[in-house]
């Protein structure tokens, strides 16, 4: 267990450890369990077994292995979980992703919380791995935003990574993001950044928002390390790539989908963040098909 | 705000009160603040002003007004917001929900937090309303599943009364339901019922998952609550409606959708349960539109 | 220790998971450790082993033995624990229950908190199983109420199926329970059951107080599950037996005793509630008795 | 409020500041609410007002208004509590002891959760009271014990107080006590004394449970600041205040009981703990009368 | 109150929010109350006024007012908190730098809690300064490091920005830090360098730990955002800054004195970190000063 | 592991049990991590193995042995740790206290949160071993004070035991300490200690801070435990031993430094309380030395 809690995704960041991930596990399990699986305690007999296999009922990024693992070893250490996809394969529709075996009760307790937590990691993995197909061949990495789901961040930014497509900073904390309204407050670009540059600490990416090549030049100017091209057509953004000419790196921004994002990609752009990766991945269908042993 | 905390959401529930609702509130902000929100904090005078609306960019049913009310009020108690629709009120496109007015620093500072948790929690009421719509006429309600985000089962149920369908249970220790796999341990769907109502408390509702209308009759006989269908076909629901008789409650469930959901409501069962409404909502499109003052 | 924590007790439900009862048992050695147990570690060397007997030094039913295994188990996991009886056996005077073995320290410093567990368990399952068999016979059944202990809910309910009575609701959110505030308030029976259909999940029983026959008739034509008879004589609980004919379960309510509860029960009352059952238990008289090894 | 909580208990001790008391208060309450008080939720109209008293249906000493006062305080800041009778009184049967009028909702859906507490507490302060009045005009002082339920051990010590009685110390942490074990182990009184001045703080009090005078006589030569006399009859007690002769403060315990207490009392002792005053005072008969304005 | 929350402090960022500071603070006063403050508690009455004064007994800068006001409102909102300085001014031997007056019980049990702050946060601001003072003129920025005291990392790196100076990273999350082992591991700067960049967020600046000019260079080509120049000599430091010739920033790091500051400054690299900021800074003496009113 | 953390410190207090330090350590490491360790994570692959060495670069009192092995311990329990000094040992500089081995990640991303425990906790021990030193030979005793990190009370009170000196108390709670404040409002010593004793339990030790020799006069009337000499010149304090003549313990205080601590010894006092311990230890220099394997 210690072992693929230490696994490197493909994404290249790790797996959360179990000293983050386990109040994330634990406080899921206890909403849904409250005092109890009444109905499991009280059907299912003490030492009954069970084997169940995690289906995939849809072609997908698998997403969440190593999760659910975890979550299985907290109700019950003695289940024995195994893989047989890995963490960011694509699989076919009806793949047997992972199987788990061992006591019945401790596995139908888990079942409910493993499949919430599969079918929306694997559906982000999924969407974030379209983006990226998308993009092949360009010099564009899709990235991901703080539109994610509050209390899931870590776990939705993980599975963004599982399927290839990178981070944007992960909180209001560890990277700086000047929008409309502080500069609207600051009086300007080259004011606000330099506020940002005082006050922050010396590791800190500086990121402003523009909305037209004027706001790019004067944020380049004010020594911002990224430009984010907030909602311009491809034909701006193309006159920024020029204009900025690697001395800033470049996001583009808003309203991103799969049918627009490999013109954006075409321009020259940096990154290309996608806010749907979080908020609209849905939920891919995967079911927990158990025999009793 | 007490009194905006205490009323009745159109579904008939109460919004969760400040004791239960905060730990969830105040977990969603630290998460995204982790230790500040430098830019604010750094770029923002001390004192400055603003007013942001929060403006619909497509057609929905409005909730978490008060939530995210109340989130703005951990954030700074001397913001000032109100209400300009009412919580489960159907909106048009370009609709002004609500306004918050004040601390310019507080206001950004809990502008994503807010806008994660209304874009949510609208989509989720919009597709419930849209169901029970769907169903107008009939003797069925619409019920949602414990198929929600992890963490987020009490907000995203409240979403669904919001958008005035019911809840089904909240989570495996406030009614019983016995599926095929606890049928298959305990050796029959009698057995199982008999050992659920000797285990339980005196309370506690007893529903029985079936597939065929033999198993109907054995859940009938042995005394469910509520008798779930699962995945029958309409002409099958309507025997087994006729078969039950009023004697206990009907739950229609499996792969319903918009298109399908009238034709099995209208085959008289009392429920009709949809995953889709807490797993694949998506997120409404919904800005907030902040003006410094 | 898997295993045992995973035994169906007596009554039916299964002992709490360890996911939930070790924030009980870790809170409770807090309150008495604070910053340790000085006088274990000032007083006795590392490595003392020592093997300690729970004796029952009055008769009684037996409750809690899984439980303090898991706080020993928490202490030190090497510890090893014996039950000598079964949790919910009912034993004689000077009967040892349980015995714990190995480090003397361990053993020591969980000595008092297991104590204060076992003495109050024991005591209501004990209590509860008077009442029990008090109506040995009889169609009632003895429930239990929410008059428990502040903090320990879950394990006063526990106890109460350890010594064969059932459970009533856990709490406000599992079960509705219309009381002559509510109905006042509402201002009929009619429309405070009306509301609280509306309102609830569909899985949710609807319980009414009733003061008399007419309250009890009310009830039933708005649909109650089940009708409490508050405070009703035994002629009166007859007399609603009759009136109410099966088509809602009757729970008798209100100063029973085990002087009067066998007389309610041959009013052919579904369930009859006994707050003294956790509110009033008290302790039994048990002791740990420790032998340097 | 701030000014209730602040106020000295009758015994001396304060009342619990609200960062002590109020991680207490909110876990019991959501013990009792889960996801919300769903009755008072659905059935009672927002803005509904009521006036409720705590009406003692049985002679006894008030303890816990300050608490309850704090409860409702936490679920509704605008509820207003009214102390009708002192913390600490000797009130007769149908006294109203305080009242709290204001919103419904609110005051419905902490009722049980206040006199679960109340009638906890008042009956824990009356069996000390009872006690104490015993042994009026000896120099002996009630104490209690660490036989508390676990989880409100501070709340307990805390109604002793309040009940005229002194607490013993609260836990292992903050007072040596050195029993039987603990002597066998070390090998003797001198050495354990020894061990436990050398480790523990400056300002920890040793106190040496003995069964004979021949150990009263080596507790005190090794240097005891409190020696226990366990379950040794009067004749035995009175020798050793003899032999002790004010050296050290004595401790009676063991089996104490309202018939007993006098005269051990009458020994000459300095203390008498009491075990029955946490682990068996059982309920006092409180209700809260409520009627909607 | 809220107010003193929000101001900017002289190094830019600002104070901690109380969603984020008084987790800290209440666990600081619950670890020195334990369950109360007995002396305040059993000596002071009720009701008892007093008025003291945050007397400096050195110079120093200012350091922790607002966290202070903070703590004493979360005892007693009532208490009136004046600050007679601003934080981060220089004061000298004998100012009274805040009083704060009300409840005497309140003011003496948050005491040494305050102290204990203000007098780390002065000594650490005080010593952040004088690195600050001595490098005036030069470009080099003074930077902490991760050497701060464990659970006081945010209250640390904030009196760092008091004093002037500026922090590195927050922690092993929001900036990467190649160091020896991680080259060692990787087989080369640039393989580790290009792992990094691959599985870090878009927004992760990463830095490279050198001990030569050869690896300085490797870093450069590597794409290093910051250079770390582990322990150099200046006139290493002065070829590495020519040799970089502001294509990355560089920053001193190892040993570094009130001393040796100046030299390295002169060097011409970025920043210098001081361990010694927070591991080393002591204690202001600063006293509270208190007359009953 | 159980066994390391149950062993008996060199001042004879236990190291902190399991439950009580989990919470610090993992708080520490949360602190640190954020959302985990990228550098590690991204750059070292899993399955590296690696060597470290804790190593001293100064002379010193090792300190956190047991501490930093729990901590790795909660990181990865398949990693190997060995301690090659005594905890409480004094040792020489370039000594390895101890090694740690096995998977490389583990190790590093708990590097910086162990080395900021050892080296706080060595110097604090090293500090209070020095004290000690200093009044070898005499009666008195080296205790520390409540000057302590906020957070980091029983840390820094183990490693002053660590070091030889005793704790003097906890906190507010387990002992009374009536100063200059408490007298003036409860209008003198003698009424100060009356109070203090009626509503302290009855195993509470009561302090008494004296100025003056008529102070330490109605001290000892008023029956205190122990009578603190703050701030008296030797002279003043050798006449308060003869004043005292054994009937209470006496505790100088108040500005004690490594110079003049010997001459205070020498009054006779029995405890001599330096709030430098804890407040000005500082860090000692060591260093995890490592080695990938």
């Amino acid at each position: 267990m210690a072992e693929a809690l230490h696994a490197v995704s493909p994404g290249g960041g790790g797996v959360l450890h179990p000293l983050i991930l386990d109040p994330l596990l634990t406080a899921a399990l206890q909403e849904d369990w409250a005092w109890g699986d009444l109905t499991t305690q009280t059907v299912v007999p003490t030492g009954s077994k069970a084997r169940a296999e995690f289906l995939y009922k849809a072609p997908g990024v698998v997403a969440g292995l190593p999760i659910v693992q975890r979550l299985w070893h907290l109700i019950d250490p003695t289940l024995v979980f195994t893989a047989h996809a890995a963490e960011g394969a694509t699989v076919a529709n009806r793949t047997v992703a992972a199987t788990v075996e061992g006591d019945a009760r401790a596995i139908l307790s888990g079942e409910r919380v493993a499949l919430n937590l599969m079918q929306r990691l694997s559906a982000t993995a999924t969407l974030a791995a379209a983006y990226v197909q998308a993009v092949t061949g360009t010099r564009a990495e899709i990235l991901d935003t703080r539109k994610t789901t509050p209390g899931l961040r870590l776990l939705e930014k993980y599975a963004v990574r599982v399927g290839g497509a990178r981070n944007h900073r992960f909180g209001l904390a560890d990277a700086i993001m000047i929008k409309d309204n502080h500069i609207e407050i600051a009086g300007s670009i080259t004011e606000a950044v330099r506020r940002a540059r005082q006050g922050a600490a010396a590791t800190t990416t500086v990121e402003v928002e523009t909305e037209s090549l004027e706001m790019v030049e004067e944020a380049l100017a004010a020594g911002a390390d990224i430009i984010m091209l907030d909602n311009m057509d491809p034909g701006t953004m193309r006159r920024a790539v020029s204009l900025v000419a690697g001395r800033a790196r470049l996001e583009a921004s808003g309203g991103v989908t799969l049918q627009t994002v490999r013109a954006i990609a075409e321009t020259g752009v940096d990154f290309i963040s996608v806010g749907a990766l979080t908020h609209s991945a849905g939920s891919l269908d995967i079911s927990l098909d158990m025999k009793p042993l």
